[in-house]
């Protein structure tokens, strides 16, 4: 689906990539280094972009999810981190919902 | 960025991702297998979500991604392979706007 409010269509396909990407570097730039994010950036993107998908509220959940996120163990996570682990996140949300038609049947 | 509206918050973060993997259900749906694009599937999905992002204007363009995106060459999408490539698109978005802001330095 694509607005046509402006020169250029915006399609919600395509806006949801550039958001994703768009936050990573919001919450990247909050300290010095704009290409990784800190456990506190991270911790700030979970909470105020993914609470509802992801758990995050108990202390310890963070780390569980940044040693998830951070694959070369820098202590940060970079862009191909982050998509990566939303791409985990999408296929995860895919099956599950194909189970959930599964028991409906 | 979260709304209240309603008995759940629903973050942007999150919605973008929903919104990925729901139109990737939608678009497979519309054939027997709802589990995979086919080419004519993958080709409408392109034209209403992601137009201005990716260029399919030309017929031969579709070939090319179809290629691109169907890793196991069985002649159609899986879930994974169309969230691998949205991951690759996010990515090459980012590197893309890098390299933006250092020439602009």
């Amino acid at each position: 689906m694509c607005s046509k409010a402006g020169e250029k269509p915006t399609c919600m396909g395509a806006a949801s990539v550039l958001y994703l990407v768009k936050i990573f570097k919001d919450y990247a730039s909050k300290d010095q280094d704009k290409d990784h994010l800190s456990k506190a950036e991270l911790k700030d993107l979970l909470k105020n972009e993914f609470s509802g998908l992801v758990d995050d509220s108990k202390p310890e959940d963070i780390n569980k999810i940044m040693a998830a996120l951070d694959h070369d163990m820098d202590g940060q996570v970079d862009i191909q981190e982050y998509m990566v682990t939303l791409c985990g996140l999408g296929i995860a949300i895919f099956e599950a919902g194909k189970g959930q038609c599964a028991k409906k049947k």
